[in-house]
């Protein structure tokens, strides 16, 4: 039979990463293209504890059915942290639980956009996020970053120029996949824009606890007074992935609709995985937790651009995080990087090439992501002087 | 700040019966408005013991990303129990993990539907289903239902009359909310209606080994050599529904479109959830944890009948379901039904009004939804004789 999909579902694509990540599944592959959490950053132990003493004190609750905002003491937890740790959640707000953050971009799209209507986007940005919105049909306009971040001129232009524009979203700290930060002047200007047109922001946070270098930068929703900025976080990048948890804080008007959407979609999120969360908060020490994570990282990441800056040809250039999973490397202009990448298959090393990341398939970039969270410290080194001996082949 | 929301989410309104749930907090009201399993029903030691060894053996398998498809040990056990148990997969078929059946109603009508397109459900239908078509802004048509199942002549009308239909929505057994079961003569005849006019039966079978008498009838999935069925099923009322794991499975053809639109909204589905279904399926006995369900609700059902029949006034009908956990009484034409359910509440009793489950709220009806697999066997007894008081003077 041939099927006819819905105009918004017809052209969508399966996630570039997802299917370079099957076909990776190669052990002999060297793999800088997944975005994983490292092995060693999982709390195992305290996870099989935590998980036991639930499913011994109150399994029911942990195999019932539940609420849609989500599980009442993991939502008191995070609202709490939201408040003195993070600073983003404001009186007028409220805070639900998602199955993970790429839901809570979900929902708020569907809450906010018809189809055609535009989403302002970094370019480059999330792919996950960029393939939700494309799944409402959504038009995306991609805005060049600087090295501090988004470049207030070429927003606003879009804000100008751009249908209906209902949402711009963001990833402020160690951007993926570019791993630039958004500084806080760049922050206050985007708040500032938001309010002049009117639009809401969609804060994606999934990095911030990663910061393994330089001081905090208050997040965008910090300056929120009225009611623009939806803040999404994760335990995906500190605590577990396969336990899909997120959270959204919104002001309570918009919340309300989130929540109905939320209840469509998949009632509530695993019960189980919140109790865990939730538990691993209140008995664990979270800031030594995530101080640990950051040490990994900060190694990983000290490790991988030493490894591009003695191998790589000198014409390719590279980002310098200040946390996160990311950094984003750009051969010279002109350069063919799909047949780069292609190339770097061949000789055992996967990159996610650049164009996964843009707002238009069509949009040109010599830019691809690597990921130093996931590879061993021996595959890092491996990857990056197989991939050295190849720019200096070809640039 | 006021704000705008999308068309197709502008008019929605959290799920009645949620918000029902909510007011019967209060430890004193007696509800048969939920739709839980049974406390007793969960096999709480078996996920204790199976969760532990997961946590033990293959922590970071259980915490890490994993693929959209789903879990793949489950989808091989699924695989085998769909062609074994229930003859619901074919050659051309493949199946996919979603979270809990409700994320499978969504990931359908959004790769199906267009906003304003039509989808046909029986009269009444499950809220949950319901609310997530809204949320696409699809144009609900309601067909009503007879003893046996949907009424075909009324079907074949909606088909012919309604614009652009794409999908029929079913529930073959132990309908929630009516408790009906549909003939295998429906069946065929459902699905030969489907294929003359070209349209996707989503078949919903969440109850079906909740079965408590009589013989079981093939699922609509089993007739469909043209690959026009998506067979939907989910271990909620089987082993756990705050797990959050159901599948789905439907023609290669179209399953693609929904791993792509599934990758978009959650990524996969809780990885350590995944692990408990496919222990549990591996470890202990299908079958004999089912005939306990079902002994556990076949005697539930029979007491609330017993009690209804004894207590009620005798204008008021009931359906008599040979599985599930809900069944639907009816009281005489022209009744204040609403009326009646909100004098219930004030007595200490909960149901859910008829209304919830039709597809436009303004459609007649007299009924409403009771429950019997959530209250006690005592909680059974003085509802029934609360409402039979109730009944007798009213009608």
């Amino acid at each position: 039979m041939n099927y006819t999909f819905s105009d918004k579902m017809e052209a969508l694509q399966p996630s570039a990463i997802r299917e370079i990540l099957k076909a990776t599944a190669d052990p002999k592959i060297i793999s800088f293209a997944a975005g994983n959490p490292a092995p060693e950053a999982f709390p195992c132990e305290a996870i099989e504890k935590i998980t036991a003493e639930i499913l011994t004190k109150n399994p029911i609750g942990a195999l019932q059915y539940s609420i849609s905002e989500g599980y009442p003491p993991l939502r008191d937890a995070l609202r709490e942290l939201c408040r003195t740790r993070y600073g983003v959640i404001g009186e007028n707000d409220d805070l639900i639980i998602v199955s993970g953050a790429q839901q809570g971009i979900d929902l708020v799209c569907k809450c906010l956009c018809n189809e055609g209507d535009t989403i302002i986007v970094e370019a480059p940005s999330f792919v996950g996020a960029l393939n939700t919105m494309r799944s409402y049909n959504a038009n995306l306009v991609g805005v060049e970053m600087d090295d501090d971040g988004i470049n207030i001129e070429k927003l606003e232009e879009a804000l100008k120029t751009s249908p209906n524009v209902k949402l711009m979203y963001l990833i402020p700290n160690f951007q993926n996949p570019s791993g630039i930060t958004m500084s806080y002047e760049k922050r206050k200007a985007v708040y500032e824009l938001a309010k002049q047109y009117g639009v809401i922001i969609l804060e994606d946070n999934p990095y911030g606890d990663l910061r393994f270098r330089g001081e905090t930068i208050p997040s965008i929703k910090t300056l929120d007074t009225d009611g623009l900025v939806v803040y999404c976080g994760s335990f995906s990048k500190v605590l577990s992935p396969g336990l899909r948890v997120g959270y959204l804080v919104a002001d309570k008007g918009l919340m309300g609709k989130i929540v109905v959407a939320k209840q469509c979609t998949d009632v509530h999120t695993t019960i189980l995985s919140q109790m865990i969360c939730e538990r691993f908060l209140a008995e664990y020490d979270f800031e030594e937790h995530v101080q640990g994570l950051r040490d990994i990282y900060r190694k990983k990441c000290a490790l991988m651009i030493s490894e591009i800056d003695q191998n790589f040809s000198p014409n390719v250039a590279h980002t310098d995080p200040d946390g996160g999973l990311f950094l984003w490397c750009t051969l010279p202009e002109g350069s063919d990087m799909p047949g780069f990448c292609k190339r770097a298959v061949e000789h055992g090393v996967a990159m996610v090439p650049g164009n996964a990341f843009t707002a238009k398939a069509s949009d040109p970039t010599f830019s691809f992501r690597m990921n130093f969270s996931t590879p061993t410290d021996e595959k890092i080194v491996e990857g990056c002087r197989i991939l050295g001996q190849l720019t200096k082949e070809m640039f």
